[in-house]
């Protein structure tokens, strides 16, 4: 990776985000996005719930994907856009606690596959617990820009 | 499987639903609950969508791994609740159209350990076409009454 | 998919199984190629074992990743060759009795990548048990003919 | 983890590699097993390859398997065993090289179920190239003493 990231990709990255009207119905957030690397955050409220009042797996699911996805778009040229090939997902404990930190990383970055992963940490009374471990395929879609 | 499918089953495993605040969220309905097999379906609605117009892929994650774990929630006694382990989804195609049924099947029951499978659907002018494929592992919570 | 299925797609992709070491080093053997399906057999015998007598969960992987692969395989013209990206396997029973087969199948042909799937099963006294199910995504590499 | 790793549980988890003749088929060898982690090393020979020449694939996947679920098995009781549940492996870049090196790892160890994770190195010219990443889960059989 080069040392110096350009800061139009991390512009064009939460750009993408912004679009995604799906991560603002859970209400996450995209405080850090750096080469090869994202932090998408989750807030618990009630609406992301599941029957025993943690958080919705799938929900840990979507923000791990598009964490780890976009840790995969800062890695391709602005002509070129990603899409989620496939991701799995271990669910490890409860997503129990006021927050959720969803760290994405690129593992691989290749021409046209890119391997990525995602750590899920559940914030409770300041304490980080990984509740979900996902490992993510991306493919580069080249020349086509994400409008 | 028995070919009695009692009814206080259906009714057990759809109570389980109305609790999860994250399925009214996305505005998830569960048409279909039978023996070792459920269906959720899904509006397509703006608050759902990915960048590009289409439903999220880890909102597809999130009905396929609802619709499964139901699905091995019908083969356990009322003592019982149900996890996932983990889940591994392809997304092979646009969740483009009206509305997405993820279809959630069990395909080895066991005791500790229920292996299930979801299809994804997204129907568009009354045709289907395959847009996700998810594979899963479920753990019976023995003795673990859902309350 | 087309009724007819070229002899020559066949002949291909045995040839390409007969240059795999792997699968001889394992005894399996290849009596099923059709379009979009494969099967691959393996004798159960003392050099795939784990340590309880079973066959290994690693070689009931090599022939649900081969099998799945060559069905891929059958979908692309002969001016490609194929890859796999990634696969997920679940180990349902233990892989007991005289020989397993891995049925391969392609659930979606794209340009690009062909999603597959694998049953895997043991064959005891006559009576089959599904012991593996793996879901996987292969890559079609265009213009690379496989020497 | 304990500061003090037990020898007499290396003994056992070498004892059990040691049992398993599909390891000593592809000529596997087991140099490393700490708490919580080993590795397994694979010489290049010609019995292990795939048509390319390169190491099959699924030949990758069983020692990524082995070697994570032995590094899961560190972690239980002697009175205990562990077993496969399901692993995800990605492939991304060809086995290519004198020798593969496995380094299986536990993500998170619990009662019943264990997450661990392997990385896959192929060793060319003594430069190590990321070839295969794994997640795994392994599940524990309580009072099941492998023999």
């Amino acid at each position: 990776m080069s040392l110096i990231f350009d800061p139009q990709i991390a512009e064009r990255v939460r750009a993408s985000f912004e679009r995604q009207h799906a991560m603002r119905l859970i209400r996450a957030t995209f405080p850090v996005v750096e080469q090869g690397r994202t932090e998408i955050h989750l807030p618990h409220w009630q609406g992301v719930e599941q029957q025993h009042g943690f958080v919705h797996g799938g929900v840990v699911g979507m923000i791990a994907d598009s964490a780890a996805g976009y840790a995969a778009m800062t890695m391709v040229p602005a002509t070129d856009s990603v899409l989620t090939v496939e991701f799995k997902l271990n669910l490890m404990a409860p997503a129990d606690g006021e927050k959720l930190i969803a760290r994405g990383q690129v593992v691989r970055p290749g021409r046209t596959l890119i391997v990525t992963k995602a750590d899920v940490f559940a914030i409770k009374d300041g304490k980080e617990t990984l509740c979900g471990l996902m490992q993510q395929t991306i493919m580069v879609m080249h020349g086509k820009v994400e409008k």
